[in-house]
C-alpha cells in the first residue's frame, strides 16, 4: 500500500504526527508537498488536493492522506485508519477506541499550544497579538500544561499491561509516537516550564526517550526528512512566553 | 443496549451532539448527571466517573458514554462508535471515515466558537477577557465563520447521492444532527453575523429545518430534556460580540 501525505512542506505541524507513524512503521509513502514542483509537488499540489472533489469528502484542511482512491482528513482520523494496517495499535475494538480518545485529547492539547501564540486570530501575525499571547501563555503554563501532562502521566501509570512503558496495550502504538512529539515540541517551546514539571512526569520522559531510540524513529530524526522546529509551526520558541 | 451519558447537567455543550444522536435514534439512555443525587446522579456522579479507573482509558473530560463496561471519551469518538449501532451512518468504511472527518471539523469549529468568548484562558471569567473577546470575535465573524459554513455548504452541495439534502450518504446521519446543532447554536450566539451569511448557505439552512422537523428531534426539542442555551455553554449570547 502506497500512501500519499499532503501537508505544508516547511513545518512539522499537525502533519508530523502522521509522518512519525509512517516512519516508525517503515511505510511506503510520499510527502507530496516536499517534492519539487517538477516532480508534481510543492504547495501547489497541496492546494490542488484541497480544492478538488474528493471521495468520500473533500477535506477542510491539511494533513490529508490518500490510500488509493480513499482521501482521509483530520490527523487523528488518519492515524486511526492507518494504525491497524501498520501494526501501530492492537486490533481489538476497545483498545482502538481508547487509543483514539487519547489521540483526540492530544489534538485538543496541541490546539491549546497553538493558541498560546495565536489567542486572538489565526490570520493575524504573532506580533499583532503579543500582549494577549503573554497572558494566555501564563494561564497555559500554570494550568493547562500541568493538567494535560499530569493526565497523560496517569494514563501511563494506569496501563498495567505495559508497566507504564506504553500508553495503550502491551507494545508501542501510534499514541506513544504522538506523545513523543508533544514532549519534544514542549521542550522546544516551553523549556523552562517543562523543566519545572519534570519531577511529576517520569513515565512521560522515559517514554519520550524510548521512542527517540526506536531504530526507525532515530533514523528519521537524523535525516533531512525531519523538518526542524521553527516559528511557523505549532510549537514556537518565543522566550517571552516562557519566562 | 443501555447507554449512560455523563455530561454537565446544566448546559448543552459538547454533550448535546451525543444527546441529539441518542434522541434521534430513540436509544435507551440515561443522562446520569441530570438525575437527582438520590438517584445516583448530579455532578458528583460525573466527577466520580472522571476520577475512577476506566477501561480502556480514563477520560480527560466529559462527555463520556458507557456501553456496558466500555467507557468512551471524546464527543466525535462517541458518535463514531455508536452511530453504526444506531443506524445513524452507513456501515461502509469509506463513508464512516468521511463522516468522522466532518465531525472532527465540526469539533474544531466548535472549539473556535468557544474561544470567541474565552480567548485568553478557560479558567478565567468572560468578564476578565471581554476586550480580547471583542477582537477575537471580530476575526471569527469576518473569517472563520464564513470559511467553515462555506465549507459545510460545499460538502452538502457535492453530495450528489442525497441531492444536497444530507452531508454524507443518501440518508440522515449523525453529522446532519451535529450540523443542525451548530446552526441553531450560531443563531443564538451570532444572530446578526449569521443573517448576513444566509444567502450563501441555503443547503445548510434547509438541512437545519429538516432536522428540526424529524419526529424524534421535534419531540426532544419540545421536552424538558432539551436544556436551553445559556451563558455557561459554548454558544453564548453576548450582544457586544455580534454587533
Amino acid at each position: 500500500m502506497k500512501f500519499k501525505l499532503y501537508y505544508w512542506p516547511t513545518i512539522q505541524g499537525r502533519g508530523e504526527f502522521v509522518r512519525l507513524a509512517l516512519e516508525d512503521a517503515g511505510a511506503d509513502y510520499v510527502d507530496v508537498a516536499r517534492l519539487s514542483k517538477k516532480e508534481g509537488g510543492g504547495v501547489p499540489a497541496l492546494l490542488a488536493m484541497l480544492a478538488k472533489p474528493s471521495s468520500p469528502v473533500r477535506p477542510f484542511a491539511p494533513p490529508i492522506l490518500t490510500m488509493g482512491k480513499l482521501v482521509i482528513a483530520q490527523t487523528a482520523n488518519i492515524l486511526r485508519v492507518i494504525a491497524p494496517r501498520l501494526g501501530l495499535v492492537p486490533k481489538d475494538e476497545a483498545t482502538g477506541i481508547g487509543a483514539h480518545a487519547l489521540q483526540l485529547t492530544i489534538t485538543d492539547f496541541v490546539a491549546e499550544v497553538h493558541d498560546t501564540h495565536h489567542p486572538i486570530g489565526t490570520s493575524l501575525y504573532y506580533e499583532d497579538q503579543k500582549d494577549e499571547a503573554r497572558v494566555a501563555s501564563k494561564h497555559f503554563r500554570a494550568e493547562r500544561l500541568p493538567k494535560f501532562l499530569g493526565y497523560f502521566e496517569s494514563v501511563l501509570a494506569a496501563n498495567a499491561k505495559s508497566k507504564g512503558r506504553h500508553v495503550v496495550g502491551r507494545a508501542s502504538s501510534y499514541v506513544d509516537l504522538s506523545l513523543f512529539q508533544v514532549m519534544v515540541g514542549l521542550a522546544y517551546a516551553f523549556p523552562k516550564a517543562l523543566r519545572r514539571l519534570e519531577k511529576d512526569i517520569p513515565l512521560l520522559l522515559a517514554l519520550r526517550d524510548r521512542v527517540a531510540a526506536r531504530p526507525q524513529i532515530a533514523a528519521y530524526l537524523g535525516s533531512s526528512r525531519r523538518i526542524a522546529f521553527n516559528e511557523d509551526g505549532i510549537f514556537r520558541r518565543y522566550p517571552e512566553l516562557d519566562p
